[in-house]
């Protein structure tokens, strides 16, 4: 298609709202403008949505893709003035308001940027050629085929050291994404691949590295939940490497700041993430963590019209001097509060300033145990009714009755027989 | 890894037998042999076993493939002299008794082809190159991929002609895959397109074409469920062409014997099929459809321990003087056979000529249709009592009881609401 084009959206007298990005924080406001009086174009790469918490169960075969995305047309099914379009913007020109897109040009009356937030090498391009992310449905599934097939070959594999660097696993990042996959590899570790591979020594051989640059895990939870999640992967068997900062991984060691390294062709990376703005902008608009500065009604600085949700936006707000956390809920939230603002303008009515109401985190390590902070009361709490408060969590935040049943009836059979049986190499056959 | 060197199987005292491909025929055949007195190998592309009658529904975005497929590590657990190897056979030297693949050699005592049958475009370049085939698991993942970017892609097509390739669909050969593809894409087309694309036409400009060499559709059923098929897919709007010779397929349109041609950029290649035979066999053993010749002991011609089931072999019997169709239950009858027949062997029986029992054909036609012959009493019925019989016939056929119920599941939900909801472009992320 000539990108001198304009992208095919029908014209109309309402004022369009542009949101690129249908993660948390774009899918919310987006479904909180329907029936409203402008017309809105969604625009995303992909013609879902993805549940990003549950992306370490699709890397280990715990989940299927399918139950933890959702497709936008059918969430937007029956809605008027509702436009979504599967593409990439490549630049935004903010003074003639308009996004240029492999599909042509899409102007706008106002812009928001909900694009979240990459995987951040820290600019080590060796490690980024290397190791594995895991901030897509597709990158998890890539993970998971590439967990399989080094399984495979270890089996062909006769010599022990190069066995040793299929069969082991690195896991870089001790917040919570590093340490649930650390736990459910444990987990398959201990139930499945003694029985999958049993020409393979498991229990000997296989090692499962978690390595944080900081003294602790879960930073931003509290010290108890820290330590009782050190605690859990300890008992499980993981190698947790606390202190420990990577320097550089080949594709075949990963190498530590002390001098140490660890022979693994494996190593996923979870060690942090950076805004993902949309090319265009003013330089002045980028901050920390290559994100927007927003002010307290998300409106991109040194910009007209342009708004920032989620993780890609950073505001610094009473009681967050160095921003939000890069999570789910701040981005539910801010969508939510940006949607009001564009209805309250419709009405006349005074824009709210955004305030974020901090409703608790939590992770989940392996079978049958998570920890969880809630912070006002200031309670932190563990164990077995901790992941119960997990499961239903997530369950419920889950988009469509469907995925809620398949994802619990999956957590339901996996429970009980210790088996996921999605162990599965498919990938789409290109021609 | 170095082709020269011996692929990783401990060597037994116990006679090794080497079964090529884990379709409905060698399934069965490694299954029949659990604890028997062999060392069994089964080599797949694949480390999973695909259940190929219902690819259509993972193509249509009806099931997901995890659903219909199952691993094969999960179905052996437990097995001793059972070994899985994930691997493509290039070669066999039936002399020295050896197969070659790139994980290495590997000594046979018995070797079974299992290897099924590919598309066969009866070596028409251009239609093997534009058309998408829908032979395996990933191949109808592929073609649930490039139906939904297709239909995205419509959507910023303003251009009339252009959009009809788009959205246009052909189906060439009338089959059971062919009619039950154009089946589910008329249901798509009336339940669940346009709600989704309200934007295009749906009703008016999409065509799906059925394109049938022969002069009726199933060829193989009663002419009574032939009809009713053809009259059932009318009904929905299919436009089935019979007596339609397709000649050229360019990417841009299908060219018709007559002279005539459907301008689309979509072409479902179900006209055919060839068995896979592997390399290195004496040209003497292939026959009709590139399959192999066999006695009723499945040994192939002019070969010495070496036999063949399923797809990729042609066995003339009494009652099937041009071969058996080639179909799951043959293939399922003929693993069991010949299973029998090594057992009887080590106990010193006698062999068992193999003889097919037919069970029936069935094929369904969209929501709620089906016809069914039944060759002893003849019976053939069709409409819901059809299709009941069909859903509850595979149901029961599927793998594992967890597939089952989500299969199921995934069956009532998508009957009650009539929208799928895995219309989903997922495509594994490879860097």
């Amino acid at each position: 298609m000539d990108p001198t084009t304009k992208i095919n959206i029908p014209e109309s007298d309402l004022e369009r709202i542009v949101i690129v990005g249908g993660g948390f924080g774009g899918l919310k406001l987006a479904r909180s403008l329907r029936r409203s009086n402008y017309q809105v174009v969604l625009i995303d790469k992909n013609n879902y949505h993805q549940f990003q918490p549950l992306f370490y169960q699709v890397a280990m075969a715990g989940l299927e893709p399918s139950s933890i995305v959702f497709p936008f047309r059918k969430l937007f099914q029956g809605e008027k003035n509702m436009y979504i379009r599967v593409t990439e913007v490549t630049d935004v020109d903010p003074v003639a308001k308009r996004l240029q897109t492999p599909l042509g040009h899409c102007n706008y009356d106002h812009l928001i940027i909900a694009t979240g937030a990459d995987t951040n090498y820290f600019g080590n391009e060796r490690i980024q050629e290397h190791a594995l992310p895991m901030k897509s449905v597709a990158e998890a599934l890539y993970l998971r085929n590439n967990i399989l097939d080094d399984y495979e070959d270890a089996l062909t594999t006769p010599e022990y050291d190069p066995r040793q660097e299929l069969v082991d696993i690195a896991i870089v990042g001790g917040g919570p994404t590093g340490v649930e996959l650390a736990g459910a590899l444990a987990e398959m570790k201990k139930h499945v691949l003694p029985k999958d591979y049993p020409e393979l020594h498991i229990e000997e051989e296989v090692d499962i590295y978690l390595i944080q640059a900081g003294d602790h895990l879960l930073k931003g939870m509290s010290p108890e939940s820290s330590a009782k999640a050190l605690r859990y992967l300890e008992d499980m068997g993981v190698k947790v490497l606390l202190n420990s900062r990577v320097t550089d991984f080949d594709g075949k060691a990963v190498f530590l700041k002390d001098g140490t390294s660890i022979p693994t062709q494996k190593v996923i990376w979870a060690a942090g993430i950076k805004g993902e703005p949309i090319r265009g902008l003013p330089e002045s608009a980028i901050t920390y963590g290559n994100r927007l500065a927003v002010d307290r009604y998300h409106r991109v600085k040194d910009c007209e019209d342009i708004y920032a949700v989620g993780d890609v936006a950073y505001m610094e707000e009473e009681g967050w001097p160095q921003g939000h956390p890069q999570v789910a809920q701040v981005a539910i939230q801010m969508g939510k509060n940006l949607a009001g603002n564009f209805k309250r303008r419709k009405k006349g009515k005074e824009l709210t300033a955004f305030s974020y109401h901090d409703k608790g985190s939590m992770a989940t390590i392996g079978r049958a145990r998570a920890v969880v902070d809630i912070p006002k009361p200031s309670i932190h709490f563990g164990g077995i009714f901790a992941w119960l408060v997990w499961l239903l969590v997530h369950l419920f935040a889950i988009l469509g009755t469907k995925n809620k049943l398949f994802v619990f009836l999956n957590w339901v059979v996996n429970y009980i027989n210790y088996n996921q049986s999605l162990r599965l190499i498919i990938k789409p056959k290109v021609k």
